[in-house]
This record gives structure tokens, sequence and C-alpha cells, in this order.
């Protein structure tokens, strides 16, 4: 595939960071003919539409479905149980459904059985983003030099992964096509586990007694901010996100645990040998992310 | 106090990130007539010379010292003990002694003791840094807009507080004086629990098959890369941190420790509830950072 529109009319259900992130990305790329939203909050179709994210975003999910070539779903992973059957008798023939969710197993276990005969599903989700939420805090260059995987059940039509890909990849990103399991698994440890640790030490700290806890915000500069942003981020999406790739974020969790167990250990003993091979084995992980450019 | 010189020799021993930056900002605003440095590494005291950092660095550690008016300690906590003794005899009756460490009732205990009559010993601690080690990874702009933390053990001399504090102000930061056991429990949530958390969830991830072990520096993107600037800090620090301030740190480890295996129950029992009033909260505390200008 070369220039030009991919899709002549693309439905973004839920228009929040990520959903009006790529909107603005297909209308720069000059990817889509024509490209609206429906969202279960009128304030985010408004917000959508005062900023020209979308040409049109109606109150009814079928009028915003209707004739779309790709219908790009972009909630929060435990509203897809739901919105499979509000959505499947919209799509049209040949059209493909796409998504964005971190966890990928849950998205087609429900959303996969209820899309119709002739209806292509190519799950996919892209590793970006930023601590804030909605249509406003999104922006074109959001997927620029990340990855975007894609995970396509077995036997899903090749082109219709092949059409996603070329999408992703006119936006900036770098496609990897992988396993749905491999990729829950993945994503539990640079991911899921990440934010899952970073809400409880923020939460920690708000359980201090109230005189460390202002102090807690005023020297937030030695390491804490930087929890601080990623536990800012939306509270529905990562409650979803937790419920539905439980089994994987458990076992990360489980391996972290005695980790951190050896190495509260070492330091009630005093065993600076310990602290300091970890912490220079971890520096050498610093280095690796910053050589792959995705620092 | 005004514009101007206040130090006619400032003398700073380890010239690392911190020692170097401040040796910048110093030279930057004209707050010294003349700066010198005394490292161990041979290697160090060449580059900070090569890069104008400091105008002399001999090998001898009294000759660094020799006449300064100030003697700024800028090493790893751990080395505290052994440079008191080697620092004490080179001290010029008036001189202050101060310190940038990130402990400090660990450094009162150490230096405190040898510091002879007539030189005031007054540690601090800037609230600033970057995961990047060595005197090339210093700017004069370290400090602005961040707190400083002051911790004069009782007695200390009034004047020579408000000396160190007027050059901290004069290098952009704002200043806070505070109890050295009060600090070292702000540091152990703020700073030291964040640190070891990153640490050990890096560690983890190295932990993990070869395969998976590629992705995470690949995808790392989407959490995790957050962490892994934070344990990219200097290993031999920070081993010295744990190590001396061991009380407070288990103390809230321990409290974390208790959150975390809360919210692992929670994922568990598919309580959604706890997870979003949880994260709902965490939103809140970075807005209070971004609101406190600390973001």
């Amino acid at each position: 595939m070369s220039d030009g529109v991919l899709f002549d009319k693309v439905a973004f259900i839920g228009i929040g960071l990520i959903g009006s992130s790529l909107a603005r990305a297909l209308r720069q790329e000059g990817l889509a003919g024509r490209l609206a939203t429906y969202d279960h909050s009128a304030e985010a179709r408004a917000k959508a539409l005062e900023l020209g994210v979308v040409d049109e975003a109606p109150a009814d999910l079928g009028e915003a479905v209707r004739d779309a070539d790709l219908v790009m779903v972009c909630v929060p992973i435990g509203a897809c149980a739901d919105l499979g059957p509000a959505l499947a008798p919209h799509l049209k023939p040949g059209a493909i459904v796409s998504d964005v969710g971190s966890v990928k197993q849950a998205v087609i276990r429900d959303l996969g059985p209820v899309i119709p005969d002739g209806v292509f599903f190519v799950p996919g989700h892209p590793i970006a983003g930023t601590e804030h939420s909605g249509p406003e805090a999104g922006f074109a260059e959001l997927f620029q030099g990340r990855w975007c995987i894609i995970t396509p059940p077995t036997g899903t039509n090749e082109e219709a992964v092949e059409k996603v890909a070329e999408m992703w990849r006119r936006v900036g990103s770098m496609v990897e096509i992988m396993d749905p399991h491999h990729h829950d698994k993945v994503l539990a440890i640079t991911s899921h586990l990440p934010h899952l640790i970073a809400y409880t030490i923020v939460g920690t700290a708000t359980g201090l007694e109230e005189s460390l806890q202002q102090e807690v915000i005023k020297f937030s500069a030695s390491g804490f901010r930087d929890f601080t942003r990623i536990a800012a981020s939306d509270p529905v999406m990562w409650r979803d996100i937790f419920l539905n790739n439980r089994e994987a974020v458990l076992e990360m969790l489980q391996r972290f645990s005695e980790d951190l167990t050896a190495l509260q250990r070492a330091i009630r003993w005093g065993e600076g040998d310990t602290l300091q091979d970890l912490f220079t084995r971890t520096r050498a992980v610093r280095r690796g992310i910053v050589d792959a450019r995705q620092a």
C-alpha cells in the first residue's frame, strides 16, 4: 500500500486520550475520508466535535458506526462485554473492527464471539499514552516511534490484519504481531505491574500522618513524583485492566514480592554487596532502553 | 545578604553529579572566589578540571581543603565515616562544613564528632538530581525551583546556617530547616522507598526468561521505562542510603507491603470498587504536586 485514504469512514467508539489521538493522526495523515465517534459521555462527544477531532458525533451508537469501514473500539476493557451485542447489528459486511485495549485475551473473549461473519476482527494495542484523559488530552504525534502490537486470533483475514498494521505504520508506529496470551504476559510486567506498584506507593503516602502528607508533595522531586505521574492514569481504565489480566498480573506480582522481600532482608542485615550488585544490573537495563530509543 | 561573593574559597569533596552541579552554579552566580575539589577518582578530578568546573583539583585532600571557607562534602554517605578524620586536621578556624547526603542522621553521626571546635557543621540535602552520575553529568540549573533541606543539629551557629541557606537560595533553591530525624522519615517515603521499588521491579524483569527480557525493553514505554530511569541512579550512593536509613526505610516498606497485599487480594477477588477508589485518590495526589510546581 502507498499514500492515500485507507478507510472511507472510521468510527471511534470512545473518544478519550487514545481514540482522539488516533483520530487526529488519521486526519493529519489523510488516512480516513470521514471520522465519526460515539462516546457514552455527551460531554466527550461535544468536546470532540468542538475540537474538530471528528466530523460527526451522534448520540446513537448505530448511527456513528453505520457504513464505517473501520470501527475502532477505544473504551475501557470492562465495557466491551456490553458493547459487543449493541455494536454487532450495525457493522457493515467487509468492515474491520479493531481496538486499543491493554489486555488482549479479555477483549477477544468479549468481542470475538459477537462479530458477524464477513466482518473482520483485528485486536490491537498501541504502546503509547500519557497520564491525561479525555478527548482534549489527545495529540496526533502520540504514536510516533512507538510500538503497536496486533494480536489476531488464529485464522484472522490477513488482508484485514495488514490494513490495520498499515494504518499504525502510517501514523508513525512500528508494528509487531503477537499471540494474545503472550501479549498479556509481556504487558503484565512492562505496564500493569508498574502501574499497580505506582498506585500502591502513592496510596501508602496518602495513608501517612497529615503532616507527612504535605511534605511528601513538597519534596516529591526526589523520586516519588515519577510514581504519581503513572498513578494519575485513568482509574476506570486501570480497574478494568487489573480485573481482566488477573492471572498474569498476580504471577508477576508474586515474583516482585519475592524479590522485594529479598531486598528487605538485605537491608535489614546490612548486606551491601547484594544491594550494589542489583543496582548495577538494573542500570544496564536502562542503557538497553536508551539504546532501543524507547527512553 | 545581597549580591556578591559568599565564600572566598569553596572545596568540594567529591565532584559527581551534585558536587559538579553546585560548583557550576556557584561559579555562574559569582558566589565563590575560588573552587577546588578533591575526589578519590583521579579521572573525576581530571574531568572536573578539564570541564572548568573547578580551578584546582589536587590529588591531596588536605591541599584541596586548605584555607577553604566552605567545604562541601558530596560523597556517598558510606564514605563519611572514613572521610571525617582525614578531613578534620585541614579545616581552618571559622570554616563551614556542609554536605548533600540523602540521610542526615547518619552523616551527623559520622561527621559531627570529628569537626573541630570553631568550625561549623551545617548538614544539608538538596532535593534534586538525575539518573546520571559523574562530573560531566552536572549542570548549573539543577537546583532551580527545587527544595534544599538543611538539618542543623541543636546548637549549630545560626550565622553559619544562614550562610549555607543563602548559598542555596542564590543558586535558585527554596530552603527548609528540618529536624534530621524527621528528614530521614520524609525522605524514606518520598525518595528511598520509590527507588527501592524501582530497583526491585527492574530486577524482577531481568530475572524473566530471555525472550521476555528483550520484549520488556522493546515495550517499556507502557510504564516500565519510568522505573528504569530511577533504577539507573548511582549504585554505591543508593547502597549507602539504604544501609544508613534502615529503620525508616524498613518501616515505610512494611506499610507499602501491607497496602500491596490488600490490592493483590482485591485483584484476586475481583473487587473493582476497591481498585477504582484507590486509583481515584492517587490521581488527586498528582494534582497536588502539579499545583505545588514540583511536577
